[in-house]
């Protein structure tokens, strides 16, 4: 803790959430976790794999990366990121991974949530299981050739779908990788 | 709202958030204001204007995009969003840009907030002040070459500082507009 963070007060605690104060500052943070993983899946074939679901607090669909919390199911608290990095890919899209490698990390709205995530490369997948999430959920797994990702996000968006950034976080990295891979 | 929305209840309502239930799902919504904003600054020598910045949610700095909410200055709440892209840039950066325009747009973390974020990428900039934010912000401007971004963001995660992933969602679309203008 920051000494500028001194004044720290809860000014409400959630079954999920806590509202926090430091200062003037009100913001929020997940209870329960130990991090947040995302997966970028590239099947053999040069596919990205993408979700559709309805998000409550937006309102509507988003097009994302599987992504979940770590450290929130009783008896796992202890999972490590890519055990669970592993198991959301499954669930979310029914693809399991080969290879899994650390592909980039950061916040996401640091004004507003203490909450950062890690995401995985996931390469070498088999469809093993029909994937769409646990029973709370509701998605719709896209799988989009690599060089038509820009032109699916497009047509999602003059859907109404909404696009989470992170999706172009990641093609940055991908862009970078299959550079590399060209180069090498 | 969604007819799955029906549940919607507020369970506690802050200064600056409200913490909304949907069924079992708790998220948070900004108060007051019409939108957030964020800017992609490029100067004429080809440098990306990135901000560090102590951001108490994280407790610790972080570097990131200019970027800030809309509407929700007394007297201002009709402001649009490319005026507070613009007075956004000039408070934390010191810099006018004679040229705005919508580069992308989408929400952060769909399944904790409602928020959504407009960039704008604003070129011919003029530094006609020192920026830093206002007087509740403590920023420091950084001033990166494109081809140093990345090595510049490398070292500062080796000192311990975050990186905001929306940086790297404005470098893929920077690496498009740049491919699309050596076509052209």
């Amino acid at each position: 803790m920051n000494s500028k963070d001194a004044s720290r007060e809860i000014l409400w605690a959630g079954g999920f959430l806590d509202v926090v104060r430091i200062n003037r500052w009100e913001f929020v943070r997940r209870k329960n976790i130990t991090g947040i993983v995302g997966i970028v899946p590239v099947t053999d074939d040069g596919k990205l794999v993408l979700l559709e679901q309805y998000r409550p607090p937006i309102g509507g669909k988003v097009i994302e990366l599987p992504a979940g919390l770590v450290g929130d199911i009783p008896g796992k608290q202890a999972e490590p990121l890519e055990e669970a990095a592993r198991r959301e890919l499954y669930e979310e899209t029914g693809y399991e991974a080969d290879r899994m490698e650390v592909l980039f990390e950061g916040c996401v709205t640091p004004g507003l949530c203490d909450e950062t995530i890690t995401f995985f490369l996931a390469t070498g997948l088999r469809k093993t299981a029909a994937g769409g999430g646990d029973e709370t959920e509701d998605i719709v797994v896209h799988d989009i050739p690599l060089g038509a990702v820009m032109d699916f996000l497009g047509q999602q968006s003059r859907k109404g779908n909404l696009i989470d950034l992170k999706v172009y976080s990641a093609l940055f990295f991908l862009q970078r990788e299959i550079g590399e891979r060209e180069e090498a």
